[in-house]
């Protein structure tokens, strides 16, 4: 075993995330090691939950950035909240709908699936008829921001139906925070969970979640404990609360939160409407410039993500040739597709950090030149 | 809402962890992101599995870095391996072995505790009644490095005995790797877990872990799914594996394994071996010097950990005024009791880039200063 150093290339990161980590967030991240329980630390968690409470748009006061990744976020909420006795209706159009259906199903809970379209919004009447037919139901489920097709659903308008059936809802919000509009409290999102590698343009492995005070009642008043321990937000919420000291659950990944500390607060310093708005006008830009190429989207326009551009890989064209010879010629990562995409689609990413003029530009003569290559 | 960067004071982490994260790992830290599916993270990765496997002393191809802290690490290995229908024998001599035995009651099987003294070694002729008692038990887990009391346990002994009796173990090696002989092959071990922020002094928030091919045998002959699909090592295997295409499953957390990576160099760089007499000399030089200002251990010396060092605190000597003082006066951070220990001991930590001459003697000069001032 003969080992050095790992250097890694200034890479581009137009795919699905991580997207670009601006010198900011990477210094923020390098700056030196303190201990989870140090009262500077301690203070800098209580700044990131009123961070979050912002990005999320929300007073809800368990608010927090749990210790792993986006996928540890969706469990948690599942986990703490559904019990087996329940019967959760979930939204599937894409890969990260079906992972709910995953995680409601290993809790041994009903699921009731309202199937959708690739590529589609969630439909809100087909969540309608099957809310009607289950009267049972307790929760429901979807993805706000579909990462695998890049179709955006009207959280707002879900959230809607399903509080006019007495459900609660859990909204995925992993690719849509800080990218487009998302109000957790005026919506009435009782759970929601995001990423840290998305459009908070933060290294990844942290997930920013939300539990609105009757999803906190919930968890408060289950009458089995949460099958995970690491996950059990009973226990968590003892280490995030600002009243009186501190109980240790587990040790938090303290530089990762100096990072998202410093990405929410780029957030903060842009405002979430100036963020929202960049976001759609580098979509914009880069739709004109894709569709000058003959590519073509997969997501009607009025459902579209700004921030994940799905097109489709036109016919003759080698997938991994193109993405190899992007990675290798200019640096630059657009993502391959996911589940029935795969093979089939590009996800090209402007999120965050990202999503700025010169990644649209370096991204469209890249495009250019490989499909001219390999056309 | 004002907010700033949030900038830490350069600690001295002598508590029981996070520890001291020297400038090589944070520079290391702080490169570029790149993709978690790019081809060069990718060969980076199987670097980090061959490092944790020479850290370890183990073959196990199932050895990988878990994208959470170590106590989700005790979960998988627990929540993977167990089912309803087993019985497991838990060593409990302090907080983690207690960690353990709710990680058990969670999944919903029998546990049979070998209830210890805090801040001894597990005894081994207890847990040999145990087993003799308790045909049925399947597994043996114990906790080689009790952080929560200093004692050191004889891994090797415990699972010889486990093995005699037919069960798999399951070691938790989180303040050990890397500090103290640990040689998961030769002595047996099937399931360990260990953290990054401890011996390896990376950054918090990674668990690496490895299984035995016995115990990826029975994880591969489960009956019934894991319960958690975030810790499901079935779906982390096709991620971390280095056969063909590597299948999506999470976002790895792709600059906390740099550091891991440029953490784990370093340990290789300087050999285990070394690394272990370094630990075990700094830790005789501390002991002198704490004998000295009149502060005795808790655990007798021969079940004594080097990295960990836990002394009563004398009577008439308030605990929090002195960590305070220590941490404001000297930016000196040492830890406080936990559990049964609280307010009763300190926590004195020599871990990793933390096991150094000049933090042995500004650890016992901030001490006797702080001593005098509130004794």
């Amino acid at each position: 075993m003969s080992l050095s150093s790992f250097i890694p290339p200034q890479r581009t990161l137009m795919g699905p995330g991580p997207s670009d980590v601006s010198a900011r967030v990477l210094s923020a991240l390098a700056r030196p090691t303190i201990g989870h329980l140090d009262p500077l630390f301690v203070s800098m968690m209580d700044e990131v939950k009123a961070l979050l409470q912002y990005a999320f748009q929300t007073k809800n006061e368990f608010t927090i950035a749990l210790s792993a990744p986006g996928s540890a976020g969706m469990e948690a909420c599942f986990v703490n909240l559904i019990t087996p006795e329940d019967t959760v209706v979930v939204c599937r159009n894409g890969v990260f709908g079906a992972r709910m259906i995953e995680n409601v199903e290993r809790i041994g809970a009903k699921c009731v699936i309202v199937d959708g379209t690739w590529g589609r919004a969630v439909d809100a009447q087909q969540l309608e008829r099957k809310l009607q037919k289950h009267p049972e139901a307790r929760f429901v489920a979807f993805v706000h921001a579909e990462t695998s097709t890049g179709a955006l659903s009207d959280a707002k308008a879900l959230c809607e139906i399903a509080k006019a059936h007495n459900c609660l809802t859990i909204v995925d919000a992993v690719t849509s925070l800080g990218g487009v509009e998302l109000a957790v409290d005026e919506w009435q999102i009782d759970a929601v969970y995001s990423g840290s590698q998305k459009c908070l343009s933060c290294v990844p492995g942290i997930s920013p979640i939300s539990f609105s005070e009757q999803a906190v009642e919930v968890i408060k008043n289950r009458k089995s404990p949460v099958p995970s321990w690491f996950l059990d937000q009973s226990l968590v919420m003892a280490y995030w609360s600002g009243e009186g000291k501190r109980a240790y659950h587990h040790t938090a990944p303290v530089n990762s939160l100096y990072a998202l500390h410093e990405a929410l607060l780029i957030l903060k310093e842009e405002g979430l409407e100036n963020s929202w708005a960049r976001h759609k006008a580098q979509h914009q830009k880069l739709a004109t410039g894709l569709a000058n190429l003959g590519l073509e989207f997969i997501v009607p326009a009025a459902e579209r993500l700004p921030q994940l551009n799905a097109v489709t890989i036109p016919k003759g064209i080698d997938d991994a040739k193109v993405r190899a010879y992007l990675l290798n010629e200019y640096n630059l990562e657009i993502g391959a597709g996911l589940g029935a995409f795969a093979g089939e689609a590009w996800r090209i990413g402007l999120m965050g950090h990202a999503a700025r003029s010169e990644n649209v530009a370096l991204c469209l003569a890249a495009l250019k030149d490989a499909l001219a290559k390999f056309g």
